[in-house]
């Protein structure tokens, strides 16, 4: 089987993260790989979010919210009108929380809050898993900026994060899927993974399908080589990043 | 570490298959896992969804409804008032309807909607996987029973489906969490998988934690047990109510 | 004039209380009226309602919710979607909440809110005055319940009370109407007594009809003998559970 | 018992109904009874109801909205922001809607809908059975005007209808209560009658209270001798209105 | 041109004051103007904003809601159901506000909320600027009213403020459009402007149409005539209002 | 006075247009004006909106939605939860596209929607005045290429318009306001115009002042300069990107 682009089975698509595109942001990186684009930007407030205060709970929080932009798709996406469920979207962002407080000790972050927005500026498959990879870099930004703003002092962020999508199509495993792969694979995987190799989620679903134990080791292999490949360009922006304001 | 309930690490809560509890449906099961209890109710529609329509996709569609009656917790939980949503159960209600649809031929099904209705009665943790276990034995029982009638020719459902919650608590792994495992638990898995043995979902999550290779193959192993079991429980019940009636 | 089911035009359908089928609820009674079936469940929070607070009223509150489970009706019946309003459930449980606070002394109860919820699993008229009877039995066994956990002193529901309705069809007045027969007749009145045999409420409509005051009256005759029947059965139930319990 | 307004115990508060105050739509009534005030607007569209056409049942429909001016009370009363459910305007509507329904011939009213609506602008008690009063006097018009403009050939309108409120006070049964006497009452009652002395709807509840026979009969027979009163100047208005027109 | 009503380029409607035609209002006042019809109330409510208390900004506020009663216009126009944005309100509604805010002194005011609520009776042209004139004047007298309780020492009102629109139709520049001009006009502007002849708004739009800067001027000029017209008349309206009190 | 960044009075801040940043849509400029940016892109669809259809209008149509990135200001801005609505937003999406179509031919464009989106990335005063100037190249640059693609034969966009605003500071006139000066002016007129020197839109508000006629032409001069600089700048990327493409 050919890939849509020559692609190996198990190569990344071109991936690239631009930091600082939101200027009002606390850090920000408009991540791309392929053709999908999000825009990762992370703000601060200085407060815990209600729930935590009602409970009593010390430390802070870092949330996720995901949203695509109506131009991200053709044809164009109605934005959510009347407040309807979404559900996609809810999952997402769920999910996209859940990886980043995996790497982040709460008690280190103290009293505040990180938003951390994901918006989809063009869709071609894997919105969700760039959008995991491309806030893991931006809060990195943002934890080293609040410490050198003296408001930290140490790093809550203990390890970095990223995700990729693999999935079984035509038989066959693939790593990081576009638009049409996605749409037509039998079996559609994604993983989230940190630094030291450990997984925070894998999340494995069949359609109309169903898979198998090897077929998911299989498919479990090649994402642990491309979420490797693309921590390491995660650590070249942000210190390219930090080193400039420095 | 001693289980709440005495239970060994490998052993599943006590269950039961109450059929028909909503005379109105099509079909329905009150299933119950440990204190934890779920109406799964099978309704049905002579039309085909109208996405499908649109798209003049031929065959049915099979969908899924999960919420939680108020009194289902305590303290009690409110209504979902307003349509502000719920991202839980959003999640929750696509993965039941994934499930489903991964056993069941949608062309066989011909042009019809099955709504799958779960309705937790009581909480203590596994309510998703109580609603895929009991509504695979009510859709089960709803397709013999169009079959009987005359709707069906052949029976869409290819094989059965349950499903159960794995973790890691303490470091160690356990099968079938109650509430009160599941909060504590660093790693939550759930596992879909079918009657042949093949898997449907996949989810691991570790919220403040993270897993490796062989934790989570440990985990896949103890879920396989309990779902094979379930599955010799739904054989039972579905077979009883539809000799009954026969 | 024959009715569907044989019964004389005096005679209640079939009746039955099911205690504590909600678990996590203080009490629970699964109320059933023929083929029509309702989970009535009362929760506890230990505070006032915002309302009184605000205004500085002394004392608690009884307040109820009325809901339909999709698959209590064939065809299925959509949830309430997107906070719209559904008129008809709003007028039943302000009907309801009114009916068992007509009986309970709020002073007495302290400041608390009891919540009474009935969800109708099978729907074949009278759902409104079956959730009434139902949950005045779950809020006398769950009084019962806070008075041997220490929390209430005295008791502070002074009655019974119980509804059911009554309707002219074809010109004659019958009691306990099943969904055709109320769905076809000329005026349908709900009437709601306590056990001295006082009126709570008395609502009666003819929708493309009237009645005389002659009409009323025998109307009002045969449903105070069939209160008087469920208000016995009522308390044979409350005693049941609550010497279990003992 | 000294009434606020030195009125017997039988005696309504002074009304007084005046015509066309909303010129864009088909008929109107400004309605008034002490200091309560109510618009009361008819208009008409030449289709039925979408749920008419969809089941398949002749003949047109009469609906009624029911709304509170934000200044007709003092302090003011916000508007109903974000669709959020006011039970007890949904619970007016419905009264009004079935109470002219029950005096209009909805197969001589043909294929139209009638909007009835109601806009409180004081109120002071008694806005449900002004409303009623009214409207039924604007919608006497309305048919007298759709029968002039040659669009109607029999008046669909059998005869008028027109309602009171009465209650119990410090155990005394009084007619037609305003604010006050209706906050304090122990028993409040809803009668709505036809011209010929029918009932179309009672509705007679206790909130913290219950109430027997005999005081019900004794409330029935003051709400009467008011409706008739009420009937006789409804007459007079829509004889004046067509009068000057014609 | 011939103006449909024979009016002259240069003439304002025929206008109308009618004051306290709300009675629980503070003030009101029905204007009319043509066939428009709006009501015009002021409440008062003794607190700040809750905006104005969190960011700790002395003085009261003056707040306006308009909306159109369904029965405005023929045919008749839905409410606003389920919160679903009016674009078209929203704005005018920050208009109204504006305007108001721009002649009242708020420290002057104190911690106080004047809410103006604009409900049109009947449409036809010119609502925006009838609500503006309309509750300037019922500003005006519940300023005075205020004064006479004792509750204001000063008036915070500095000055009347009126409204009018202008317009291109057909080429010629046009005075106080009803809907018909408003509907065909190729530029249409609404002007607000004080006492003292200063500008308080100026927004003027063509839609598929644009203008010159000396058709802007003429258009200009008419507005200024007719507004000092009608603030001549707010005047006569307050000071009787004001004599009969006091 | 001196402004912030040392700009005289009738300077405009740097501006920039960047072409082609959402490479889904049919064409997008993200349009910066100093600090301030924002996205704008344009979607077609192949009909007419419902309401041209029902009402039988022939023609296509321009419509355009507005909504601020939630960190496109500090602190962070919430997204529009629940179909709130944000009156603002509402109010500027309307002033968009009736700018828009002011130079649009809606016959010439044919059975077909456009839609424009405006998103902030970040906020610094004037992004209404932006969002217009940066949509009028991106649609533009979207009607050559619905001609390069055959698909319309003229183009209906008849000329450029761009948008600035003016205001008055501390009583100077001072051509477009940054955030801090729109803030603290005492009049703030946004003024939109087209190639040929004609006023689409001026709207001119004083929130707690007023403004005479000469401080209104003072003004407007300023605007007219600076919008014809605007209207340069577009024709330089709109050729350019044309150039590139063909």
């Amino acid at each position: 089987m050919q890939r849509e682009d020559q692609r190996a089975a198990n190569v990344l698509r071109p991936y690239r993260f631009v930091p600082d595109v939101a200027p009002q942001a606390l850090a920000s990186v408009l991540v791309s790989s392929g053709r999908t684009q999000v825009i990762c930007a992370v703000s601060h407030d200085d407060s815990q979010p209600q729930w935590k205060k009602i409970q009593g709970i010390p430390g802070g929080w870092v949330t996720a919210e995901y949203s695509m932009l109506p131009y991200c798709t053709f044809p164009r996406k109605k934005r959510n009108a009347n407040g309807k469920v979404d559900g996609r979207s809810v999952e997402i962002q769920r999910l996209i929380g859940r990886s980043l407080r995996s790497v982040v000790d709460m008690e280190a972050l103290g009293e505040r809050t990180l938003w951390v927005d994901c918006d989809v500026l063009c869709a071609d498959g894997g919105t969700r898993t760039a959008s995991i990879t491309g806030s893991a870099a931006a809060l990195a930004i943002a934890m080293q900026r609040l410490m050198q703003q003296g408001v930290l002092e140490t790093n809550p962020m203990r390890q970095l994060v990223a995700a990729v999508s693999v999935g079984k199509l035509q038989g066959e495993p693939l790593l990081d899927l576009c638009y049409v792969e996605d749409r037509d694979a039998e079996v559609d995987m994604n993983v989230v993974m940190t630094e030291r190799g450990e997984y925070v989620e894998v999340q494995g679903s069949g359609e109309e399908a169903v898979f198998t134990a090897a077929e998911m080791n299989e498919m479990l292999g090649l994402a642990s080589v491309g979420i490797r490949e693309l921590i390491a360009a995660q650590r070249r922006v942000i210190e390219k990043v930090c080193r400039e304001r420095a």
